[in-house]
């Protein structure tokens, strides 16, 4: 197996990567073998040529004058929660009716591992500590579970939504193990679609590929975005075909508030006639940290916030409302015939973007080194990229505090996006439900709580509350259980009733 | 000084609150003396009709029915930073108008002790850790000074803007000692006006007043509402009108991004001819705790958010923003002649609100006890109770991330409101001011930070950087001093000059 007999060092030497070698004769043999192995799968002129197009886009001056180009998202092309009640109804019928044909698929990314989570294993396996200890995983899937059969009620007709789930090289075996040890949480497990993104090799930034230790590259997966080379070189297209597929609807795994396969946002999209639609929930204050949905040059595109400037993040409409309010939030919608074309035609246009980072590496001594600041790139696509490409486009607004909570980083102090703040949004909504279905709870001193708790003493502790998604998909068909109830926290509603966990045997 | 022989006896008998004398016999010489020192200033009669009153209007059912009652502000009553952009200039200038004329004057509420910061010492004294370790005090004296120099500036005339300080019994001393210790930071002490709120006793459910102590009974300001009484128990409102005040700004201590006098807010409800005015900010989340101003059976009005079903919470106008969204800031205007008519004629009409405490006490048989439920009631008016009485009312609406961060816990997890998010607050508003005059910083590695911070590893670490009053009220004059530069964080700019901390000397 010696690279110069199998010609991997002349491809390596060819393509300027020969330090990949370097540390060869220190290798053991077992090293070797599996260092070969990496090699030969990879085709290092695609990276070069990756490398250079992103460097090339990167350096570019476009972001001086992204200000200039960009535009909001008209009012024709947005669905409101808020603003376009009197639709929402409709809309979300039209959403059952498809998801009662089997036409709508979920798509999930759950390619990352829970790293600023500081945990190992895959982010859908976390447990934000909910009184079911349920892991975002299972949440969903229950989800899932809970709509089928809601489609199925009203239209007296069996249905299944596809699952399709995008792990990375990192995460694939542990994910697949956990569904299988959990029987799939109800689900049939024919419908639960595995599969994985791609990797890139982190470069310097003279584009050489960078080494973690003697016998290994430095690899990380190729963004949300790799998911359209995924689901071409790994027949997801085709089966989405063979199931007779037209809508998906595709999420990020840390979102523990995402209404999976929504069939008012699917809805809306279908009536919209939507290539490719965007869920949104409005930015409220100039600085936060979200990218927005907007037109550049007249096509639509995701703008991170990092590349406008203060002035066009500060503009406001007429209305007072911040001009590019629409906070994407990954949850996107694409019909299948617009999914299949970016798969085979778009996609490849699309460069990576650069992400600078600080990249463990061992120098030409051997040496591991942690640098303290960037010294290389990783290179990603993202999800939203294709947006340019559809020809109908549509935006759906929804509430963030109804959908959006996003599970980032580990609990600390000030964190955002924290275990805490995720249980705490699901809980809080909960408790909405259990208020709006006319249920309401009573505290340790038998006093009825007010719909709004107070701040006491510093925390903003939410009711403790936890509705199964078994029992309801959005808040609907509580009312049997809880109108005209009091209820003592913790309370929780499940596929066996409903429960009052009292402290103190009260 | 025996108490049957002061008559004192006789008067608890007949307000039924003869068991503050209980512990008599045990007291030694000296707190005898104090505690009769302490009866005789009360008045227990009043003090009893305003317990039966506080208590009556509590458990009257009218919360039930308040929903129905509420009315949103009407936009004609409404002025908006985000809406009525092309008024500001104007209503800024009339605002520097009337102040250049001494006819403003600004009213600091800081009666209250930083129990839940965790420190002894009035609030307004307590440092969040900026840069310049500058006090809310100090902030606040020093915007007062930069407001009357660009009065000054502006109209070539000599002002002054009296500043009305209302401590308490237990920081009134506390206060003026810092202030002087700091030669008033710079201002005329002439114009700097201490006085002290009143206190109430604590009561239990039955209506007798608490021991906290055998010799000393539980007490407690009268709520910030107790300002319209000290106002004119004290000689404030002949100060005032000596003086020839015809426009107040009434505002909390806590709050360390308050524009004192803020001559917008002044000159906004100066030409509305209001008689008293809000300055709100939106509330975006139904169930955010903060009370709303609105009207109820046609007159205006905060609505506690504990007053309110969620279901009214959630209601929305047709542009989708909460029907009930003018989020109270505790930011008021009044006009002289409204506050006197208010401080004579209807202050004396309003009822004490009831808060149920735990309050610590002593029983029948002298042990301390610290209770672990409510035991008993604190009687409190506010501030705002007097709303109703305007006869032209006025709502300024701004934004919250320019005008509102307040002070009220200490540091902890998931901590709102604390000395972190004061200082963060203040920060950001400081590096918009620096972005917005044409600067901007640069980071270790020499590149420049993008305008809106990204979020690194969890935390959301505003850029350091520090605007003294004494330079700038509200981000003018700045350009001069920043456009086209570049700064290292922790940038500093006071009056004299600009300054760069950087780490590691470089």
């Amino acid at each position: 197996m010696d690279p110069s007999a199998s010609g991997l060092a002349q491809r390596l030497a060819e393509a300027d990567q020969s330090q990949l070698l370097r540390f060869w004769n220190e290798l053991r043999p077992d090293e070797q073998a599996n260092l070969t192995l990496e090699l030969q799968g990879m085709d290092f002129q695609e990276i070069n040529g990756f490398f250079k197009n992103a460097m090339e886009t990167s350096s570019g001056s476009k972001h001086e004058k992204l200000d200039a180009r960009m535009e909001p998202v008209p009012r024709e092309v947005l669905g409101s929660v808020t603003r376009d009640k009197e639709n929402l109804k409709d809309w979300e019928q039209t959403g059952l009716h498809c998801i009662s044909q089997s036409k709508v698929a979920a798509l999930l990314l759950a390619g990352g591992q829970g790293t600023r989570l500081g945990v190992s294993y895959p982010k859908g396996m976390y447990d934000v500590g909910l009184p079911s200890h349920k892991t975002l995983f299972q949440i969903q899937a229950e989800r899932i579970l809970k709509l089928q059969q809601l489609a199925e009620q009203q239209h007296k007709i069996k249905c299944c939504i596809p699952w399709y789930i995008m792990t990375s090289g990192r995460t694939m075996e542990s994910t697949k193990d956990y569904f299988s040890r959990h029987n799939y949480f109800g689900l049939d497990k024919n419908n639960i679609v595995f599969f994985q993104q791609g990797m890139l090799p982190a470069m310097d930034y003279k584009g050489k590929i960078i080494l973690e230790n003697k016998g290994k590259l430095s690899m990380a997966p190729d963004g949300n975005g790799g998911l359209y080379r995924a689901l071409g070189n790994q027949g997801i297209m085709d089966d989405m075909e063979r199931r007779g597929i037209e809508s998906i609807h595709v999420y990020c795994v840390d979102n523990i508030l995402v209404k999976v396969a929504d069939p008012s946002f699917v809805g809306f999209c279908v009536q919209k006639g939507a290539d490719c639609g965007a869920k949104v929930v409005e930015k409220t204050n100039p600085t936060e940290a979200v990218g927005v949905v907007c037109k550049v040059d007249g096509h639509y595109q995701v703008v991170e916030y990092s590349e406008i400037t203060l002035a066009t993040a500060e503009m406001r409409s007429a209305d007072g409302r911040l001009m590019f309010n629409a906070g994407n939030v990954a949850n996107h919608y694409f019909s299948f015939s617009f999914l299949r074309d970016v798969v085979q035609k778009y996609e490849p246009k699309l460069q990576h973007h650069v992400a600078q980072k600080k990249i463990p590496y061992v120098d030409s001594e051997g040496q591991l080194i942690k640098p303290d600041k960037p010294n290389g790139i990783k290179m990603e696509k993202f999800v939203f990229d294709i947006f340019q490409f559809a020809k109908t486009f549509a935006v759906y607004e929804v509430l963030r505090e109804d959908e959006f909570s996003p599970l980032k980083n580990a609990d600390c102090q000030d964190g955002k996006d924290t275990p805490t703040t995720a249980r705490h949004a699901l809980m809080s909504l909960h408790h909405r439900w259990v208020l709006n279905a006319g249920g309401h709870f009573i505290d340790e001193n038998g006093r009825r709580v007010p719909a709004i708790p107070s701040l006491k003493d510093g925390t903003d502790l939410p009711i403790k509350c936890e509705i199964s998604p078994l029992v309801s998909y959005g808040g609907e068909g509580l009312e049997k259980l809880v109108k005209g109830r009091g209820f003592h926290p913790t309370l929780t509603i499940d596929e066996h009733g409903v429960h009052e966990l009292v402290k103190n045997g009260v």
